[in-house]
C-alpha cells in the first residue's frame, strides 16, 4: 500500500491525490505537517517538505518527482502527453505553477487564511495588495493565452492542468478568484478543472478538512 | 541545430551544456543573462530565468525540462538511471541540488563574487558566514550520506552527479571549498565530478569566460 506523507490543502499534495485517484492507486494519507521537527519524517523528506510518498522500501519526495516515479510505474492511465514536445510542454507548465504561480498564490493563501485562522495575527494586507495588483497580473496574462477555450491543455484532464490550478484552490481559500472580465480563459479553464469529476470529490473532501463543508 | 540561451557560469545551464557534451550533440550557445528585460527572450522564457533551449520549432526553459526532453528524444547514452526506483532518487537529487543547495552556494557566489566584480559592491559577509556556518553544515551532513566513496552516484556519471557538485562549483569562485576534515566523502566527491573528462574541457572553457585562464 502506497503512503502518501501531507496536509490535504497543500498545493503540491493535491497534485499526488489527483494523480493517484487518476491512476486508481489505492493510498492511506498521513495527514502531515511541512517544516515539522520530526526526526523520522526528516529521513523521508530531508528538507521537511511535503508531499513525501513511500512505495514499499521506495522513499520519495517533491511532487514533481513523486508523480513522475508514479508515471513510470504505472503508465496505464498516463498523467503526462506520450509525445517529446508535449510532455516537455507538460513538464515547464507544471514547474511554472509550482514556482511563481504557488508563490503568488499561497501568498494571498498565507496572509488571508493561514493567520488569521491559524497564527491568529492580521494579514499583511499591503503585501496582498501588491501581489493582485502589481505581482499576478503579467502571470496571468501568460496563462490566458497558455490556457485552451475548450476542454484541457492535452485534451483530456492531465497533471498540467492540475499543478496549474492547485495555486489557485488555495487562493480561493482566501477569497481570491481570477477577475472573469480581465481573464476570461483562464477563469473558465480553471473553472473547468475544479468541476471535473475527478476533481470535484477530492475538493470536496479537502473542504470537510478545511472546515468549510 | 539545438540553439542554448544563457550564461555558461549559471549553475543550471552549466547542467544542460555538460548533458550536451555527454549525449555528443552539437549547439551553439548565446550568452544570455537572466533576467534581461528583453521582449524576445522572454518569448521563449516567459520568467526570464535560464537556460532556455530551441530545438527547430520547440522552446524549452528550466534545466531539469530541458534535461529530460534530451534524455527523451536522445536516450542512446542515458544521463538518468534506466531503473524506476534509481531514476526517481535521481530526479530527488537534482531537485535537491536545483533548489536548497543551490540557493545557498550560490548565495555564497553572489556575495563574494557577483557584487565586488559586477556591481561594485561589498560582499554581505555577516551573510555569507550565516551560510557557512549554520544554514549549509546540515545539508552537507545529508551529502556526505548520499554520496559515494568511489566512482559516481549510479555508477558512471550522470546527471545527478553534475546538479550536484554545479552549484559548488560557483561557491569555488568565491574562494569556498567544502572542508575536506568534516565532510570527506563529499569533498573527495566534488573533486571527482570536476575532474571527469567530460567536466575537465566544460570547466576550462568556463574559466576562460570568467577571466581566470
Amino acid at each position: 500500500m502506497i503512503i502518501l506523507h501531507g496536509v490535504s490543502a497543500s498545493p503540491y499534495v493535491r497534485k499526488v491525490i489527483t494523480v493517484l485517484a487518476m491512476k486508481q492507486l489505492p493510498f492511506e494519507q498521513k495527514q502531515q505537517m511541512p517544516f515539522a521537527r520530526d526526526a523520522e519524517f526528516n529521513k523521508i523528506s530531508p528538507l521537511g517538505k511535503i508531499p513525501a510518498l513511500q512505495d514499499g522500501d521506495i522513499t520519495l519526495c517533491d511532487s514533481t518527482v513523486i508523480c513522475e516515479y508514479l508515471e513510470d510505474t504505472h503508465p496505464e492511465i498516463n498523467v503526462y502527453p506520450t509525445n517529446h514536445a508535449d510532455k516537455a510542454k507538460a513538464r515547464w507548465i507544471e514547474e511554472l505553477a509550482g514556482s511563481r504561480v504557488t508563490e503568488l498564490a499561497t501568498g494571498i493563501f498565507f496572509q488571508r487564511f493561514m493567520r488569521p485562522m491559524v497564527f491568529k495575527q492580521d494579514p499583511d494586507e499591503a503585501l496582498v495588495e501588491k501581489i493582485i495588483d502589481k505581482d499576478l497580473p503579467p502571470i496571468l496574462d501568460h496563462l490566458e493565452t497558455l490556457v485552451p477555450a475548450t476542454d484541457f491543455l492535452f485534451g483530456e484532464l492531465q497533471l498540467a492542468d492540475i499543478s496549474l490550478v492547485s495555486p489557485f484552490i488555495n487562493a480561493s481559500y482566501a477569497n481570491y478568484t481570477v477577475d472573469t472580465q480581465h481573464w476570461p480563459q483562464l477563469s473558465a479553464f480553471i473553472d473547468r478543472v475544479k468541476t471535473h469529476p475527478i476533481m470535484e470529490p477530492i475538493l470536496e473532501a479537502e473542504a470537510k478538512i478545511m472546515g468549510f463543508a
